[in-house]
């Protein structure tokens, strides 16, 4: 058995990102930058007004002085004249604050009277202007590589006049569950048989991770409906299977797709729920080969497939993180094998967060796994644990998971 | 000036979830559930086995016993027999144990020879057997209404056998800028001008809550324009409206709406960046008018159109939740406008979250906002606060925002 960390990094060894491509800035949202945005423009453009007022210069500004209003620059509007001792602009925030003028009067702190304003506060120089470059200059790096763009990053692109931003292409990945013994949703459901959850959760989670799912169809155990999937794999970057991974008698997915080249690591990971992986690599399309049981598959997948994708998407690849919560009831002692407990989280009134793991462990409950909010992480050989101590969890309603 | 809890409060007040919609499972994922998933059957759907083995009497199954091997069951291809004394099965995890069985002989506890099998350790009654129904039966509800659906949750949707899933439809948000200082990216620039950022920083924050944007063609500071657009509302659910929105010479906004039926609150809130926030209706339309500077503008949505677009989802509608946190640097006395500064998040040593605000905070620098892991809260009158004090913070990294 090999340990959780030494086979995520086997994996991700194998994986490079996406090339990239160009998208409207509109539709960047989400997807991870592939080159820097450079800004185009220094904003503000040019020293503009902090405030609503009257542009004027300071030495004319003494408490009481009446000014002479020679105009007015709304936002957009820029009065390109060069204002002269004892005259004043009406301005607004945002407006180019003119030649000739070194501060702004507040309007709440000025009198107008047709064409004169009263200082009722004395203006200091420089005050309320926002010199040119003050956000960002020309040139300037305003997001770097390798993020996923959000909201703010859209709003910084856009004011630094990027209407197309250079983004790693969404990693395909293809989804194969196999077993006789399972059926879509909704479709009739063999003797004995249950519905398969596993595609369409896996789809769902590589969703979550910003990539695009392409679920084929379930090859029942049958050498010839696993070689066909296996030629189904034009343009994919990554393969995950579902189902015969496990020692049995009847795990033909290995033999089949090894008929097609595939080249493959099969592992016995020192962890629980979800002992056995397949690993490999068929042509230039990554494999991972999950184990059939539901809640196996999906901790299997958050702990091997999540980082891969974000990997394949152009991100730092890491394990998924964690955080730090006290136990809520005590836990015996583990075994050799790294255990993920089902949890839920609760927050003490002290602010800290609790995690207590659902009393049954048994991985074919795919409720309790739904209904968990994380994974209490148990190293092995960890010691019994009392309610109280802080152990690290996998938050898994932050992963969309 | 009102506080930030009654103007959320208010928002939220004149909000309703939008409608039903049937989607396909496939489609399911991040769409927010309307009506209960019940399970459509019974999961494991009969006695099953837990582990690979054979399936026997356990009174038989005495260390060292020979039992005689009368079939195979593989998953998905259940024995229909009524297994007799001295009998086994062979069988694999999620195969239906026979009639007559009552216990599963683990593999490596066994020894095969032919048709026969010699037990190398005793096996006990109802060991490694999955009853029927323990995951979950037939008319239980699987998922509740009013949750945004995970992977996982898509997963026992489909092992309960449903296809379709009835969700709310996705908000629609039209959001227009109005200014003549404003053009789209990679438009020419008027003099003086700036580059809109806050339609599409608007834009990807509805997407990252869940809606579906709706961008309109940008409103000078024009009445004719501002009436088109008010004219162009059909369908729907929110208008978001940025700049126009402040106690300057050139608010048309307000008016030019006020002309096709805009029933208006204008508001000064308590809060800073960001004070007047417009809110009303436009016929059927709920109406939120941002500040148009951009930093204001993402920090008025985050308070108030993110709450309000989960409630629009059919979510349960909540202030952005907080985390606290440890100061990296003191913090000055706050005035009467509670503040939400532009700060980084690290992580100490001992594993506390540690939040340090930028020692600029002015509400133009749109740069450090995108550079921001999180806003401290600072209360109204809140007294200053040494390095180290508890502070609540709201983590825009977990947002999508």
């Amino acid at each position: 058995m090999i340990p959780v960390e030494e086979a995520r990094t086997r994996i991700l060894a194998g994986i490079a990102a996406t090339p990239a491509e160009v998208v409207a800035l509109a539709e960047a949202w989400g997807r991870v930058l592939a080159r820097p945005v450079l800004s185009r423009l220094t904003q503000p453009p040019r020293d503009v007004s902090a405030m609503d007022g009257y542009a004027l210069r300071a030495a004319d500004a003494t408490l009481g002085a009446t000014l002479k209003v020679v105009g007015a620059a709304p936002a957009g509007h820029p009065w390109e004249g060069t204002l002269a001792p004892g005259e004043a602009l009406r301005l607004f925030t945002g407006s180019v604050v003119p030649d000739g003028a070194d501060s702004i009067l507040l309007q709440e702190d000025a009198t107008r009277s047709g064409d004169a304003v009263t200082v009722n506060e004395a203006a200091t120089q420089g005050r309320h202007i926002r010199r040119a470059g003050q956000d960002f200059a020309a040139g300037d790096t305003l997001i770097a590589p390798g993020k996923r763009l959000n909201a703010r990053d859209i709003g910084i692109a856009a004011a630094g006049n990027s209407p197309w931003l250079t983004v790693h292409r969404r990693p395909r990945v293809a989804i194969l569950a196999t077993g006789d013994e399972i059926a879509l949703p909704g479709d009739p459901i063999p003797p004995g048989g249950i519905v398969s959850s596993n595609s369409h959760a896996l789809a769902a989670l590589v969703r979550a991770a910003g990539g695009d799912p392409v679920v084929l169809p379930i090859a029942p155990d049958d050498r010839a409906a696993l070689m066909e999937a296996a030629d189904s794999l034009h343009g994919m970057d990554l393969l995950l299977t579902s189902g015969g991974a496990s020692v049995g008698d009847h795990d033909l997915v290995q033999e089949a797709l090894g008929a097609r080249g595939l080249i493959v690591d099969f592992w016995q990971i020192a962890m629980r729920p979800g002992k056995p992986l397949m690993h490999g690599r068929l042509g230039d399309v990554a494999m991972i080969g999950l184990p059939g049981n539901p809640v196996s598959s999906l901790v299997c997948a958050i702990l091997f497939v999540v980082p891969a994708l974000q990997k394949l998407s152009g991100l730092p690849a890491a394990a998924p993180p964690t955080v730090m919560a006290r136990l809520g009831a005590p836990l015996a002692a583990n075994d050799k094998r790294a255990d993920h407990l089902r949890a839920t989280l609760s927050t003490a009134p002290d602010g800290t967060l609790v995690a207590t793991a659902f009393p049954r462990q048994d991985s074919s409950m795919l409720r309790l796994m739904a209904q968990a909010d994380a994974l209490i992480l148990r190293a092995a050989h960890a010691p019994a644990a009392e309610a109280g101590a802080m152990v690290p969890v996998i938050r898994l309603d932050a992963l969309g998971l």
